[in-house]
């Protein structure tokens, strides 16, 4: 079994909800800087930022996105969070548009005081991505680092339930979300979130830390809805949801060790150990 | 793919929240048949009642649950509701105490104007019900009535995602949960139980219908929640949450076979061909 675990100690995480402009990488990168510059500040060890933080997200086309797009981690964006992660002595999880060997990936990248450490290319695309990137090829990784084991999801993953399953079972206990949330097609805008709604049904029945950070603003007229959120292992929300349209800076301190406790349930229930794996494998 | 259907008219779901009687199988029985001819008399269609709606929840003992489990189909329980299902032309979907040749299951039945329909045998035991009875060994079956797909889930399988998955897969399109919905440690009682949102989750993320019947009352000192719910196929209730204490009957028209166009997001994306099975099998 994966569960083993030696992080029993607790990480201040933080969430930066904020509105990537389309197509100005360097003035997001500013942007980016300066509110990990905030939250660190403030105590995170741990920040994560939304999908295509650095290029913004409705790309007019292909070409558009081909000179936003950059290599991960030798483009000038994950190189300047790497430095700032190796400077501040931090963890950082942002979203970025990925180029490799001329094929484009909606992707996330994990860095550390050590440098590089991964990236997630995204598996379901949404929509229109459909158009301009390939669907992740790299799997569902999680990262073992010393604040705990770290996995990825971006935005549409998160609607299927088995992303989190895998990541789980594969030892992961704290989900790292940059996302791009719009408005779903049957959702009254006035109740809570969708999204929320999964994301908190995951870190529930999987016994899994959640943070998710979301962008706001329209962009060439698409809404994104902002109400980003750090989930408990038990679903319940530890911050947030933030709101709707304005940027904001959300932390929590979590303990990712506590998985281990909080996926048992009483003297016959364990999350995991109950599964039926002789049903549904 | 099981996804073709026939079922594209409209049907009246009932969810009869209640509260049954320990140990009193008759007076339940009775209880139910009043409540049972009250929905019909309101249009009901398809019924569904609560987890071991004929015998209560707490039991003291084995012996106690031996004296009140009864054979599917032929006990009195099972032929109570299959002769009032054949009287009304509809159909009943009961949580039972059931014996087969000495061992106890927590168990529903389906039955309709044809009569007996089948059962389903609750897979995931929660806490003390391990003591009594043994896991379900008929795996997750789906029923093709004329009214639609039914798949059967009882109270703590809605905390495992596989349950709904596999049965959207095997080509379900409205699943029917009794349930005995306890507090859960975590949850403050004030806010949206945390049951209500993982069906929300799996209603949405399968496109799923899910009509959920919980129990009320305090039985032996241990409390139900109530908030029988009914949820369409996006995850958005169609009726409830009922009340947290009181005795009510939920009911909503659906079209079973909605779930095909509920499951089609866009021109690109649908909540089954976007799952990328070859990560997650």
């Amino acid at each position: 079994m994966p569960f083993e675990t030696n992080h029993a100690h607790s990480v201040t995480i933080a969430c930066i909800q904020y509105e990537p402009k389309i197509g100005e990488v360097e003035a997001n990168l500013n942007a980016i800087e300066e509110r990990v510059r905030e939250a660190h500040a403030k105590g995170a060890q741990l920040i994560v930022l939304p999908e295509l933080a650095n290029s913004g997200y409705v790309f007019d086309s292909a070409e558009e996105l081909a000179s936003l797009a950059q290599p991960i981690p030798d483009g000038l964006s994950a190189q300047r969070l790497i430095a700032l992660a190796s400077e501040m002595d931090i963890y950082i999880v942002s979203g970025l548009a990925e180029v490799s060997s001329g094929v484009f990936y909606n992707s996330a990248m994990l860095c550390g005081p050590e440098g590089y450490i991964g990236t997630y290319r995204k598996m379901h695309l949404w929509y229109r991505e459909n158009l301009f990137f390939e669907k992740g090829d790299l799997g569902l990784p999680v990262f073992d680092t010393p604040l705990g084991r770290i996995g990825i999801a971006i935005c549409y993953d998160g609607w299927f339930p088995e992303t989190f399953r895998e990541l789980a079972i594969k030892g992961a206990e704290v989900i790292c979300v940059p996302t791009n949330w719009v408005p779903m097609p049957d959702q009254d805008p006035e109740t809570e979130a969708m999204s929320n709604i999964l994301h908190k049904a995951a870190a529930h029945s999987n016994g899994l830390f959640i943070a998710c950070a979301d962008r706001v603003g329209i962009e060439r007229g698409q809404p994104f809805i902002g109400q980003s959120l750090i989930l408990d292992a038990t679903g319940w929300p530890l911050a947030g949801p933030a709101s709707r349209a304005g940027e904001e800076i959300l932390y929590a301190e979590i303990t990712p060790s506590d998985v281990l406790s909080k996926r048992r349930l009483n003297e016959f229930n364990d999350k995991f150990g109950d599964r039926r794996t002789d049903v549904y494998g």
